[in-house]
């Protein structure tokens, strides 16, 4: 039995129970181009096992380093771009209270994650809020020459080795990178920084259960075994190709089939403030994958009910091309109890002595229902809890389904060629060695 | 001249010329809808002139309100849902360095936002957080009965009063409400709390530079004579309707060329952390105003580079019908240079000793270039500085162009129908009285 479920009950209206049957002789190709490598990309199906075949002994040095870290720093930086760091951040904030930086009494470190942008300002206000307390840092990056993390991690390492010392700054430096080759690999190996894997079979946007997520999901106080639990134990459930038996290969299926009826961008959301950041792993986990060759669907999320407030109207009535799949927590991890009020002038009088909680499930309920009516086809997976073994269990939900997805719309899952245009042209921009042509075409073109 | 500049010369490929003169009969009758107030929701056309006509003396109480807080208060809590939160949000984080509540040597109390969202979780760990500290709370809401303010309202007033007793409650409570009706207005007066106005003729998406945006704004320190400075300033900066001389104007024509050539969904983009926020207020001031009657440009975000690690292949490579509007800002409030490092091993030596947001500025470029070539046109408002007059200025362009570019779509840019479709699903769910009726239906409906 499936620890997580998925619901799709509210598409009667706009999938006909003929075009599940009618499309499993895809899936069943998808599922044998993804299990038996047939498909394109088949070097990047190292996610697929991940959950049972990780290296053990690097996982007890994870653990280790978590510990190190929790005793002798008052925060963590971890630094990475893309896929080596938004698995962390939506791990972290999904298994931690709300403002987790800033609870009293904790026993772990704040987290922060830095080199996930180009901005002076941001960086400069991080390294001023950190300010003299002790702090460690995890950079994250298979080559160790990406933009965005290399220049956070030479400003960060010279802050370190300015408080510490040389030698001090390597005991609080943890280096995520390839396991044989590149820059950051190199420098670690010659500096002697304690060294994790980046593995060559997965690619950033599924590595979140890799040492990448890990270290700082570790740090922040996640039970890392039972996140590789529950992501075991949806790895065994989530094997049958017979959609009828498999929710994430329906999954798969069902948005494959709206895609093909005009229903082109699909909002992921959640009714807890603390999964926004998972909303956005998704968002990579899915576009990246997805979004080539002049097709897929495009990844929006929403915060409900909180964006029902901005997005809802559109979402009730605007251009009929979305859907949605929702992320519901059955029971989160903390509540509030609606306080009576003598005069009730608000008129919650209704509402007294009921939890937020009850109210917030009422609300999602309403919602499906309202969306449906307005024409929205919604999905729903329903996350029993808000920890380590739901999250992982969760995760992996969405990282097979999101191979059957693509492989079922035609593409290759697992490359990106796309991200490096922008690159390219930056560099010449800046004047690399190497881009003379490009720089020269490119800054014609802007002073044209 | 306009204060900020509106870039449209990265269209040359996905727009003739001859387009912009050929829609311009129709933006001058949008124009004529708006200022002769023949237009649709010709009721709510009060954010015009706001910047010039707001009330002076209720101004100056709330420069008076806000030193009374960052006198007595450590923690300021304002209680809100969408255009009850959303601008005071984006404006806050704009002025402000990134992890504002998180600096030391603050001169002003931290502030939050509660009543945005239903969850237990989110308000339980809130107020665990604020502990035992000196708070006020401005709850926000015209009719003060809307389900997700009056609950945190609720919650912390009974807070309050358990702190500092009944009368002490009264002196850190501030309602910003109807000026004459209403559930808080009633308890405003009863109780005697410092009372600010929501204009009636000024949606709640348009109500920033109102009372609702400007005391948690000038509670967290923002100069608000800038703000409505910056806002006078555009007021009279966009009233030609004439698009080869009003930018907002071309903006919104330009926008509605777009989506009839099939491009729907636009993306709100930034290259600074702390403009994540001024993208959630931009997306409920265009969804909500235009999303309606089976219609409208959906309004996506992105922030960059970082989502150029997540979203960016979508965007180079997918589905084509996004376009772009990057908000740029010209000066950065702070900076970093990038450190020298002798080894180079991650070959950033060509940029020692540049700035961050020099390589940011050539990261826009490259991407405006990269993005063009890939099939999807990008727009740029170009801010010079982060400050107050500036966001003023911009947050005038963007709610004016919306109201121009909704008229040119044929819809009305006021009203919000499809808001209450949900929630009147969510009383009957409840079992609020008067909804017996709708209760039974949707019960049925569930159980099915």
């Amino acid at each position: 039995m499936a620890h997580i479920s998925f619901d799709s009950s509210a598409l009667t209206k706009f999938v006909h129970d003929n075009e599940l049957s009618e499309i499993q002789p895809l899936v069943t190709a998808a599922d044998k181009e993804l299990r038996e490598g047939t498909g394109a990309g088949n070097d990047f199906r190292g996610f697929l096992d991940l959950p049972v075949a990780y290296d053990k002994d690097e996982f007890a040095r994870i653990k280790a380093a978590a510990k190190k870290v929790q005793g002798n720093s008052e925060v963590f930086v971890a630094i990475g771009i893309g896929g080596s760091y938004l698995g962390a951040q939506a791990a972290i904030d999904f298994l931690n209270p709300n403002f987790y930086n800033q609870q009293a009494n904790r026993s772990v470190p704040e987290v922060y994650f830095a080199g996930n942008s180009i901005s002076g300002s941001y960086l400069h206000d991080l390294v001023q809020m950190i300010g003299d307390r002790d702090f460690s840092i995890n950079v994250i990056s298979k080559s160790g020459t990406t933009t965005e993390p290399s220049i956070a991690f030479r400003v960060l390492k010279a802050k370190l080795i300015a408080k510490y010392g040389a030698a001090g700054a390597k005991e609080r430096i943890f280096a995520t990178t390839d396991k044989a080759k590149g820059a950051l690999k190199t420098e670690a190996d010659a500096e002697g920084y304690e060294e994790f894997v980046v593995p060559d079979d997965i690619g950033g946007r599924f590595s979140v259960l890799s040492a990448v997520g890990l270290l700082p999901i570790a740090v922040a106080g996640g039970d890392i075994d039972q996140l590789m639990q529950g992501a075991a134990d949806a790895r065994s459930e989530y094997t049958n190709p017979d959609v009828t038996k498999n929710e994430a290969y329906r999954y798969a299926a069902l948005r494959n089939i709206l895609y093909r009826k005009g229903f082109t961008t699909e909002l992921l959301e959640n009714y807890e403030p603390n999964l926004r950041l998972f909303g956005e792993w998704w968002k990579q986990l899915m576009g990246e994958s997805e979004g080539k060759d002049q097709k897929g669907i495009y990844p929006s999320s929403a915060n409900f009910s909180t964006d029902l407030h901005s997005l809802g109207q559109y979402i009730q009535e605007g251009l009929r091309n979305l859907f949605e799949t929702v992320v519901k927590i059955d029971d989160a991890p903390n509540d509030v109890t609606i306080p009576d009020d003598d005069k009730n002038l608000d008129g919650l009088g209704y509402l007294a002595g009921k939890s937020m909680n009850y109210v917030n499930d009422k609300a999602y309920h309403g919602v499906v229902l309202a969306h449906t009516d307005g024409g929205v086809p919604v999905m729903t997976v329903n996350v029993p809890k808000q920890d380590a073994y739901s999250l992982g269990y969760t995760i992996y939900f969405f990282e097979i389904a999101v191979a059957i997805s693509g492989y079922l719309n035609g593409i290759n899952p697992f490359n990106q060629p796309g991200v490096e245009a922008y690159k390219k042209n930056m560099f010449a921009l800046l004047g690399r060695q190497g881009y003379e042509e490009l720089t020269k075409e490119l800054t014609a073109r802007l002073n044209k």
